[in-house]
């Protein structure tokens, strides 16, 4: 089946083949293309982008169901920021955060509840400068887009966006009206991630082939906790890998993309649908038949520097967390799960990282101890002794969602370009519904378009920025 | 580019696209198929096939390099076999296993070495009845093909072959013979695949939607061991999973691939070559412009009732050893590497094999020791405790060779059908050529073929034969 996409058609490898013939020697069938609307004129990409710097960072919050309560919680800790606003639509929740900064000895913030609306009057107020979003998913963009045209600056919970349509919404907002978009990836800021990422761009694994990335997360206890049962509708009515983030994000940092490198085409393949319509049998009575998304969902990727992506997206059966995390180089590896482990030719190493004994002609694995040394020796630069003991005590998945809520306040207060912009938010979110129309045309490769449009090699290297 | 396929052009995607229309509802691109030779009148196929008890299993081996003299070591240890010829290119390789016999108080084995065409003496004698391959890839269906035509029992290592044409010549050949060619895929024997096997097959886990299975494996240090650099070699002229057995034999058990579901479609992807071309730059000063293969190949593969495979090949990186192994079912999880862990429902188990505590609601993952207890409640029927102890004093990768060896030998000598036909080594090793077309093509499905031609559903589930 051929998907729509707002308005225009996919189109690519049906042209494409159908205008080839099996005589042309080196044939090979182009990927469907998407359609790249063209950036209006005059508008400007966003890539580096900074604003002026602010004093204290005035912040209201939409959606306080889930993850908002712990995000207000964690800006009571951050020196530099002000809870000017909170919105729900239900009251509770909002009375919930007043607590939380009544706790903290801080003055209540003005109020917003009652309908889907409501979020508006928060976005026109004059006296904030970032509206954080941690509604349920199809409420991100909305939301977003509303409060960029209201001159504030955007942080929006994963994945920020679920189609290609919301994507460009996003991307022309924040290029005409220069407010940073920034998607809350906090599994870019968790100490294993942070620390290959720095080996990665100090050399030690070589030169990155191969990575891997997933969400493996069994939810079947956790369908019931989400407002209004979104999360197993939007599962029921979308096919692909619908939360590709957490496992795509910290990867695509270590290849640089949009910045030297570049994603090109993917392929995606999934399961049929088993435990998901059989969760709603079980617990509505209710029985589906045409459930869209597979138990399992598997993805490759292929960048212009010829590296390869694995991902994959598993929500409905029992089996351990695991969001995968793999970094394979020419001269060495790290894996996240289900053990953290290292592994490198022993000259990239110094040795007093490696153990006591080793034969220098194999690779050499590091665990427990070993890694620890190597944990430590590659910290990465945003995360000081200090950020790291606070963040650890305030918590929030073991700390990095203070790591990256306090590195998003820093950046604004220094007037520095944020550590993710909308591409990278782009990149991350165009999976979902690329895989799905991969696997709508039978397992075809699609390509992932150039959200930057031109302006992929402008920033040499993935880099965090520092106020001098 | 069109792969040529034994004279034939690849067919499937290209016209079918071509005859398709964009404005048809519903409009899938169809996978390439490749060419499936007509089964010759009055052949039959070789599903469950049996040949007449052996009182001794009289042995020819053929391939005395890398992993022959440990196969000759184990036959030492298998009653009711007869080592009656010993065959390699080099005399010394001969040599070393004569002394294996003379060491284990046997008659030396009639010799035979100095060419490539030898193998053909020991194939044309009247007291052999099986011949045992373990020559390098591209000799195991020339000597596999003569045997099988003079009326010996075949038995292949991995990969038993390395192109369609040959998969379907050794097809064809058992099929008009009535002689045994089996694949020695020892990876089906090892203990945690078999236990996982066991607990798939007593519905543990479910049912299983998704698998996992690799090799992955640094080669580096060790490219210069094989005999005439034959196996860089091949990497260096093949692009595509070469080398797919040891992960996908295994999950196609559990998966019952022609006993009830049947391989469809599969898509690869790589990354370009850099430490193969890397390695002969190296070690032999010459730059290599055209390496074929990656250094890393991902292949995602659906079968007819909807369950997906992944499988992987890197044996150019520095990394752990893994052969990914994994099971992911609808109530429960396996998985091997890095470390062995199984995922289960908790009802999905008894009692006495869960935790002293755990959560009813969730799914319960177990290690180390509450593993070890599923692991011996769930022991592989073929794995008696005798047999267990013997492999492990004997050994050859912890002692599934040895289970593989007496296996094949029981089963012959009772006349039963082997634990793997030809049918499994096809499909096994048709991942080489496949993903390579699939590559070639530009990362588009490719269908798998029917190897059974038409026996897909003969058999009802994977089962070991029993003497009575």
């Amino acid at each position: 089946m051929i998907r729509s996409i707002f308005g225009f058609i996919v189109v690519g490898l049906l042209v494409t083949s159908c205008t080839s013939s099996p005589k042309e020697k080196n044939q090979v069938f182009e990927p469907i293309k998407t359609v790249v609307p063209q950036r209006p004129a005059g508008q400007k990409d966003v890539l580096q982008l900074t604003a002026p710097k602010l004093e204290t960072v005035r912040v209201g919050f939409v959606g306080l169901g889930m993850r908002g309560p712990g995000a207000v919680e964690r800006f009571t800790h951050i020196p530099g920021t002000q809870v000017v606003a909170l919105c729900d639509v239900l009251p509770e929740n909002v009375e919930k955060c007043q607590q939380i900064l009544r706790k903290a000895g801080l003055p209540e913030a003005a109020a917003y509840s009652g309908d889907t609306e409501v979020f508006k009057q928060l976005c026109e107020r004059d006296d904030i400068d970032l509206v954080y979003i941690a509604t349920d998913w199809i409420h991100h963009v909305p939301v977003a887009l509303y409060a960029m045209e209201h001159g504030k600056h955007t942080a929006i919970e994963v994945p920020s966006a679920t189609s290609l349509e919301d994507i460009w919404k996003l991307i022309d907002t924040s290029e005409r009206t220069r407010k940073h978009c920034i998607q809350l990836e906090n599994c870019c800021y968790d100490f294993f991630e942070l620390t290959a990422l720095n080996m990665a761009q100090q050399g030690v694994f070589g030169e990155v082939l191969h990575v891997e990335g997933a969400y493996l997360h069994n939810l079947d206890p956790y369908w019931e906790e989400y407002w209004n049962n979104w999360r197993m509708d939007f599962n029921r009515t979308h096919r692909g890998d619908v939360y590709p983030t957490h496992g795509f994000g910290p990867v695509c940092q270590v290849l640089n993309i949009h910045r030297g490198d570049q994603l090109q085409t993917l392929v995606a393949m999934d399961t049929k649908a088993v435990n998901g319509p059989a969760h709603i049998l079980k617990t509505t009575g209710e029985t589906v038949t045409d459930f869209k998304n597979g138990d399992e969902t598997t993805t490759m990727i292929k960048t212009k520097n010829g590296a390869t992506i694995l991902l994959e997206h598993g929500v409905m059966t029992p089996r351990p967390y695991s969001r995968m995390y793999q970094v394979v180089g020419t001269k060495g590896y790290a894996g996240k799960y289900p053990v953290q482990q290292f592994c490198v030719l022993p000259q990239q190493l110094d040795r007093s990282l490696l153990p006591e004994k080793f034969d220098e002609r194999y690779e050499v694995t590091l665990t427990n101890e070993a890694k620890d040394k190597v944990m430590e020796a590659y910290r990465s630069p945003i995360l000081t002794k200090e950020l790291e003991e606070i963040a650890k005590a305030v918590g929030g998945h073991g700390g990095m969602d203070f790591i990256m809520d306090y590195r998003l306040v820093y950046c604004l207060r220094n007037g520095l370009p944020l550590d993710m912009d909308v591409y990278d938010l782009a990149e991350w979110c165009c999976i979902g519904e690329l895989s799905a129309i991969s696997m709508d045309n039978g397992y075809v490769p699609v390509e992932i378009p150039d959200f930057t449009r031109g302006g992929q090699d402008k920033v040499k290297g993935f880099k965090y920025a520092f106020a001098e």
